[in-house]
């Protein structure tokens, strides 16, 4: 029987990743993607884009409006995205994202007879969100395996984290050996309804940095 | 400063019931339904009647298209709703449903500064969902408190289950004395569009003999 694994596929740098992985391992990928309504939304046409790329079995778009969550920039467009480094929690942080799209994807898995679900977060070049870290991936694989019927019934989930302990530059190598093509993700959290990336925020300094420490050109089409 | 508690409120017996718990124990209460296209959608007028009821502070109905989910009889309309007893988890089983739910709670928590979460689950009189037992709760819970912002700054979440350990019966007693008005609940997983239940589900038959058990009259309104 093939194997199937549920990719998270936001439209950034690591996700298409962590499906390039997914593929090479054989897997068949069914990639999701969440509408969260968020302010950087054109990172789901970045989404539609890789998932083409990669031919996965299917893309799945969710769409939950979070614009209520106005305690984060990335849902409260009021807010303004900090555009130099600050210490702590930055305020793009989004309260509970990961454990939406997660329990998400669990759902998904169950209901295609799917144990393995992947997810690109890592925690070396991070922006210090706790649902990044590998300590709360554990807890949500052993929480999913007490969840569901299958899990239940002894097909146990595994959440693959592929890209956990890799530095921005180790990812972007391994994905260029793996043939991505990142001139299709978006990092940037404010980027424009065209796709253009502002270069200063957050996520944009690490994408940067990534490219640079790598040795490779920056595909990233800037304002 | 006040207690904030969301309460997850479905609109049928056990939600209205921890609902009334809530506000007993003088928490200001966050009302949260989720209308996740389910087949028996009245649930979500009753949501709103019973916060009515109880003059919650807000009343959230949070929209999840979840239809895609074929292998469920509560999601796919074209699977039939068991209506004699059966062994095993019911076709009525949604995929990682309380792990969903929970995941929207734990997020509009954490945007209003709320670190309690009541939700109706029991062991005792259910269908055996394995989302609506203990050691999934305490699970998530584990999780949650990985997962947030607010958790790894000190402020932990609690999972409340008031009901976890209690009989139908007891709900209903319990319920009773508290004030709740019972008629303003539905439970039939097949429930029309003006509010009647089957009185033949999985659902019907535990809330039947619960009323039956506490000697108490059953305010359904059946077909």
């Amino acid at each position: 029987m093939s194997k199937k694994a549920i990719i998270l596929l936001s439209g950034g740098l690591d996700s298409a990743t962590s499906l390039a992985i997914a593929k090479k391992e054989k897997y068949d990928c069914y990639a999701l993607s969440v509408n969260y309504h968020q302010r950087h939304n054109y990172e789901l046409v970045a989404a539609k884009n890789i998932a083409n790329f990669f031919s996965v079995k299917d893309l799945k778009e969710v769409e939950i409006d979070l614009s209520w969550l106005q305690n984060s920039a990335l849902t409260n467009k009021s807010l303004n995205i900090p555009e130099n480094p600050s210490t702590g929690i930055p305020v793009t942080y989004v309260p509970a994202r990961n454990t939406i799209m997660m329990s998400l994807a669990m759902a998904w898995a169950e209901s295609i007879d799917c144990t393995n679900i992947f997810i690109g977060v890592n925690a070396v070049d991070y922006s210090g969100y706790p649902d990044c870290r590998e300590e709360y991936i554990k807890s949500f694989q052993n929480m999913a395996n007490l969840a569901t019927k299958k899990a239940v019934e002894g097909d146990l989930i595994k959440i693959h984290t592929p890209l956990i302990n890799l530095s921005k530059k180790e990812i972007i190598q391994k994905g260029v050996e793996l043939g991505v093509d990142y001139s299709l993700t978006v990092s940037c959290y404010q980027v424009t309804s065209d796709g253009l990336a502002c270069g200063k925020c957050d996520s944009c300094r690490l994408r940067k940095a990534g490219f640079k420490d790598a040795g490779l050109p920056d595909p990233t089409r800037y304002l």
